[in-house]
């Protein structure tokens, strides 16, 4: 049963770290965003929205246009991008986004079909294929993002035009698969979380029912994608019929056990699977969701909290193998792993999902965007090799610095949707309790009546002060793992706590109450379990939730020759990183070797001192060494 | 100039290590690879003879036969076999072998057409698109190794047949490209230096001009494949024309600088390139062979001698660039570098040659076979993690254990030829000097009259020496950079002796002197260059030339947890690794990690001893943890 609801998106008006990236996406990445899909700019240019015009035309017998650019699923840029938009209108109320919202929603209604069909490629190039190819060609995914875009829209402004083109499509969804029986079910999973979204907007059952349908459904056939495979006559890419872990169809969900295949489609599913064992009091459901849970976060999940180990099918691989040059860790598949957490929490009061959640966020997600919002990663290794990274053939997905755009521009809209959205998974609510997630400065106005005012200047300051403004429920406060030394301040006495599941409870605070806490500010070493075998002997650096690296612009140019001194210290320094974090300095031996590649001579060592700046600050400034790791000497 | 001759095939009777190994190609190899190619066991069957029997049926019009069995370069693993089996039956005067020898060698001549052009693939498949596809279609790769088999086998025999055959066949080629000056190279180097040992044992000019030629034309025209392409008319994998660094065309030879492409191409085509600079004086093409030799052995090759550093293309990646759990490391590599180095060292008189060959030939090479001779490696990764290598996509090369047979079985048969044949490398001679490149113990008569007999345990002893039993020549004997303290007694009485360029002197020993040379026999550990960022905090062990490797199953089956303690000891065990030879034991810390991944607490620590056995006695005993390079603490 779910335990926790995300707050409305209008609940959170935010400050400090979290407003300066909301402004960023509002003042920067949404309208340049908008630029690249509307063909705008010199260059990149994506003909995203001009693919709905070219479908407008054709629908509406304009003439008989087949122009589509781009890849099967370029309409989800379209849907992520609005959705993004809807959030930013909604908590900044700036009308040229708003207009520019209004404006991409006209275009994806006047693309729709008058049975409700959506899907540009479909409707300009294979209008006589649709739902033949659900391996390859992802309709259910787009048709998911643009259902999460039109219940965006309808919560932050309350008009229901969006919403109501989106619930045409998803009955003619329903009519497809539940009514007329088609078996299968998406290739990329996306429209189960989706459709519970649309439920919990609309209250009609039936998109619940199809959500749990597409989850029931998959992996029941192992035969299902090469039957479809061998009537359907044409193909996308050729994908591999076979290859059922790639899209997580090889068993039953209730069976999986171990996260497989593309790590974005493992994580939405999963948290499709979470929502709808939280919906529907499904107890197995939710323990398959607890077991791939753990086979994530306890042995197959960078220390940044990225995911998928290979660019191999952008996919997960095996227990503890995490290379750290070679890496996937696609952003969206951070974004993927936080919304699967957040519906962990809902249906399991328990800080570890939080944990996760904030580790991948300030991490692995973060590193996906530049810190003008107008450059992006789509993978984020751990290890940055100047000549290696992003050049050759076994790295050359691997880039060095962040893009403008990519051919499959997945990241950015989905970048700046999280962004956006942060505070509806920051803060939760049930009827008797508020939730303290995430530490974001601002003001909260929950449901259930609360309202209290966040002060910190969390991720790099450690004190965070709620004042209850008003009070009457519970205030629970998720401690994360990391803080080993955590004080609790009430009305500035400090107060015996005890910690429940990750979280304090503060009972029933009455509005005027100050709660202070301090969380440990304390940089750490974090040592890896002795199984990932590419960390053998190495160490990691964090403080708070942000995981540090090493690039060689703050190190003589040379991060490979670098050691930390075992035992050595690590403190915070004066000087900051880009966009003004405070870098770390560790006590750290600089390793000499000689000019042949092989030596009996150990090499020589001098002491020296080690500079570390938050990992998604990284590759700010240029292609320079960068490590995660280090070895300790 | 050349400064070395190779010695004859006959002129090295092995002992020891050497012998051992001989024996076990001789009664275990060969007759194994035979029936394997003979279709004579129930499994493997690889119908390498077949191929010949049914083109010789359809150039003989017996009936008109296509049928073809493998890859489109099968022929040459018969080549490669014939190589093998001449050699052996020279050394060992076996009669089976000879007659199993003769058999092939009149079922290839049955296969040759009557205008000398030989290539079952062709004769059966393709018979009217002979030459069009040089890209692709290993037509003179297969032609190369049937020349260096007939010419291996006429120096073993003195017989003319085979070698006419082949003659014939070069002729066929020097008209092709010669006298119609058919443009293009082969995709695949080979032919260049197997035109050279055709040139050398018939006297013929005209092959050394062919060769020469395509060294020459390498390179020079990167539209050839293109323009190839463009008008062959079929493809055989569908290669990409422009990829021209795969095949080492991308700039003529002579400019070229970097090791790069697929590394057997690499080595068979320098060392191609090192007989030409040898034969001709071109010291502008030595000058490209030392430039890609600094290349290789200064940034391009693993501490076995292994060099390509991934399965795309099998290839050179960029400098320092050395995966240990996704190396490629071919068998088939391996021994193309002996080849190079042994090349090179003919035209300049240098020790660092052989002691890379060496290096190679006792980790990298030797690791291609199984100890009882009937299983190999093609690929020889410096990790095995059971359950990710062999298993994951990334990984999928990197088996664990060694198989009987490869679709694409090139390396067994040349694991085969280098063996049978490592006389001819160990010793070299010119008029006034015989070298002793590697130690090898057993009796060598010289073609410049020397006759020598050298008594050694060796790679597992380190005393060696030499009983001159004909001298008056002077004698060179290479001193490997790894020995750090050598000693030379001449008749029993220690000497004075100055190293140049890797060798010690001994001017015109008469016969009846004894030659002793003590080498280091100390184990040591090995630091690899910090630039080398898969190895940063990383040692090896080895003793002599001889590399060590970890595996779980001496080390409590967990090879991961398991670090050398930092200037701890190393000493040689009493008990022995599989095949006899001694094991190391090194000081060791085993770290004991909590359950999570990541952990803010040091790994608990206790003292080990840590137990290391030969890399190339691996994977002997099942799919277990391995590792050549642990971490220090």
């Amino acid at each position: 049963m779910k335990q926790m609801e995300f707050t409305n998106i209008h609940a959170y008006k935010a400050d400090g770290f979290i407003r300066n990236w909301q402004e960023i996406i509002h003042t920067q990445a949404i309208p340049y965003q908008y630029a690249v899909m509307a063909d705008q700019l010199p260059e990149p240019q994506s003909h995203t929205l001009q693919n709905f015009i070219n479908a407008a035309k054709k629908i509406h017998g304009v003439h008989d246009e087949n122009d589509f650019t781009g890849i099967v699923f370029h309409d989800s840029d379209a849907a992520k991008w609005a959705e993004a938009a809807a959030y930013t209108a909604a908590t900044t109320g700036d009308p040229d986004i708003a207009a520019k919202l209004d404006a991409v929603i006209r275009l994806i209604a006047d693309a729709q079909e008058p049975d409700g069909y959506l899907n540009t490629y479909f409707s300009l190039r294979r209008p006589d294929k649709k739902w033949t190819n659900l391996l390859e060609a992802h309709e259910l995914y787009c048709a998911g993002h643009m259902i999460e875009a039109a219940v965006a829209h309808y919560e932050a402004t309350g008009k229901r035009n969006f919403l109501d083109v989106m619930r045409k499509n998803a009955d003619h969804i329903y009519k497809h698969f539940i009514t007329e029986r088609h078996e299968g079910w998406g290739g990329h999973p996306e429209i189960e979380l989706a459709l519970v979204k649309l439920y919990q907007a609309t209250g009609d059952e039936k998109y619940l029912v199809l959500a749990k349908h597409f989850i029931d459904v998959r992996g029941t056939d192992t035969d299902f994608y090469s039957r479809e495979n061998d009537r359907k006559g044409w193909k996308y890419w050729g994908m591999n019929p076979k290859d059922l872990t790639y899209s997580q169809a090889h068993a039953p969900v209730r069976q999986q056990k171990d996260a497989v295949g593309h790590a974005v489609r493992a994580a939405y599913l999963y948290a499709g699977m979470a929502d709808i064992a939280n919906l529907t009091d499904d107890s197995a459901l939710f323990c398959a969701c607890k077991n791939l849970w753990d086979s994530i976060t306890k042995k197959r999940m960078y220390v940044t909290g990225g995911i998928g180990s290979t660019k191999d099918g952008e996919a997960f691989t095996g227990d503890y193998d995490l290379p750290n040059d070679t890496a996937y860790a696609e952003s969206c598949a951070a974004a993927a792993l936080i919304f699967f957490a957040a519906r962990m929490a809902q249906g399991e009061i328990d800080g570890k999902y939080y944990d996760i959640a904030e580790l991948a966020f300030y991490n692995a997600f973060l590193a996906g965007i530049q810190l003008d919002g107008k450059k992006f990663f789509y993978v984020n290794p751990l290890e940055n090799i100047p000549g290696i990274s992003g050049k050759i053939s076994t790295h050359n997905h691997a880039l060095s610095v962040r893009q403008d755009w990519f051919a499959c521009a997945c990241c950015p809209p989905n970048i700046a949707r999280l962004l956006a959205s942060f505070g509806k998974y920051a803060y939760g609510e049930n009827e008797g309790t508020v939730f303290c997630n995430l530490y974001a400065a601002g003001k909260v106005q929950f449901g259930n009546g609360v309202q209290l005012q966040c002060t910190t200047g969390y991720p790099f300051d450690f004190n965070v002060q709620y004042s209850i403004q008003h009070g009457g429920k519970d205030i629970a406060v998720r401690i994360p793992a990391y803080s080993r030394h955590t004080t609790l301040k009430i009305d500035g006495k400090e107060t015996e706590y005890t910690i429940k599941n990750g979280y304090i409870y503060i009972k029933k605070p009455i509005s005027g109450t100050k709660i202070e806490i301090q969380l440990d500010n304390m940089p750490h070493k974090i040592y890896p379990h002795t199984k990932i075998f590419e960390n053998s002997g190495n160490v990691a650096v964090s403080r708070g939730p942000i995981i540090y690296c090493f690039e060689g612009i703050d190190n003589a140019g040379d991060v490979l020759s670098l050691a930390l001194k075992r035992s050595g210290t690590l403190t915070v320094g004066a000087d900051t990183a880009p966009g003004g974090a405070p870098v770390l300095h560790a006590q750290a031996i600089r390793l000499q070797t000689g000019q042949s590649l092989y030596s009996f001579d150990p090499p020589k060592t001098a002491i020296d001192t080690a500079t570390a700046i938050p990992y998604y600050t990284r590759a700010n400034r240029g292609d320079t060494e960068m490590r995660v790791w280090l070895p300790e000497y």
